[in-house]
């Protein structure tokens, strides 16, 4: 048996996320009906991030056992020969027996793009959110700079029974105005479950004056969702990469 | 009456290209569709160049006259709201009423994107020619200078009964390799049809080594259409802008 880790990229408007969900198609699934052709048997496929529906990835990383041998980048190819375009495999490497795509996770980066110019490009239309109109940028970098630690981001989720521990790490929160771009780069050991997105309708309300940067802070202590900004749309959310 | 000039994007993925077509969604459709809404009339919309199905557009020009009066950013708003995300007016201008975005154009500017990478990202999947491999872009430069200058194009496009005048006045036609992307540019006075993909097809065969740089000048002499290229692809094509 190969352990193997993989680095894979999707587009994911048309996924309902990570997940295996049965009947519905997700990045998880797919991957598992196409190892499962490869290899002759269920493979188990475990992922470093569990991504929403919509949410992309463009460093997304997976490991699996195989029993079958292939080389690296023959297995890169007959993978994605068998995937749909818009998610593919870019790198294969063979990991020791310990490594785990999930618990292995040291770090995880997402980039958030909110669209602030008037008119949405096509081109980019699958991957931003658009908040149309100037906000207050410095505002959203001192309400950012209170989250960054390890902190209780029981505001930032949604209760769910399985997760007990709602402590993170949060190593990085940038907020980076690029032209008509505004880019949110979040990075931590592990996020809870639309923890990202929660965080930018929060900061988003801070830049449009909604909340302030000290309200922020006081979150992290009452753990009130109620008191949090909204959910951010899926569509702008992207896992950049995972560090081992 | 005000004649009115728009620049227009559109991911050309789900259109079946600009011109209007009974029952099938392209560009100039969807526009005459909108701005009868807006002007309670037929409106005749001029489009500089008659991307075909699948082509895209970075700076497309329309122009049409409208018996309503607005304001230009209003009508912008106004367009865009009644069309899908995949097309977009980014600027309304008022013009003079001898404008004409077809008639009136000086130089029309394409794009071919060429992907030579071993996977095509999901984000670039609409946008990008598959060619795995690597190709001799100092030969296909000196193919492409051959073409440079008015000559008949004849070779390059299919034959059709409105089109008598094949001459076109090439001025531009760069290889640019950019990492694993392979960009073609190529700007003139007009195309024929299929032109930019006929000369893209007949570059690639020069990079691949099936056809001799010094092969295409003779193209120009012979306009037999059965000695150029293969005509490329139309989802790497991309009509970049059009100068008056």
């Amino acid at each position: 048996m190969q352990n193997v880790k993989i680095t894979i990229q999707y587009d994911g408007t048309d996924f309902h996320g990570w997940q295996v969900q049965s009947s519905l198609r997700t990045v998880q699934g797919e991957l598992t009906r196409v190892l499962a052709l490869l290899d002759s048997r269920v493979v188990t496929v475990h992922g470093a991030g569990r991504t929403d529906a919509g949410v992309h990835a463009e460093g997304q990383v997976a490991s699996f056992f195989l029993e079958r041998e292939f080389e690296p980048r023959a297995l890169r190819d007959a993978i994605n020969g068998n995937l749909d375009r818009d998610v593919r495999v870019f790198d294969v490497e063979f990991a020791d027996d310990s490594f785990n795509a999930r618990s292995s996770a040291k770090l995880k980066t997402y980039r958030y793009h909110i669209w602030t110019g008037d008119v949405v490009s096509p081109f980019l239309r699958r991957y931003v959110h658009h908040h149309r109109g100037q906000v207050d940028v410095d505002a959203m970098r001192r309400a950012a700079a209170q989250l960054i630690g390890a902190h209780d981001f029981g505001a930032f989720t949604v209760a769910t029974p399985e997760v007990k521990q709602t402590v993170r790490n949060l190593m990085r929160l940038d907020v980076e105005p690029r032209g008509e771009s505004l880019l949110i780069i979040a990075a931590a050991d592990g996020f809870l479950r639309y923890m990202v997105r929660t965080i930018v309708g929060t900061l988003m309300d801070v830049g449009r004056g909604r909340l302030s940067a000290d309200h922020v802070s006081g979150l992290l202590a009452t753990r009130d969702r109620a008191d949090a900004g909204p959910t951010a749309p899926a569509c702008g959310l992207t896992l950049v990469r995972v560090d081992y």
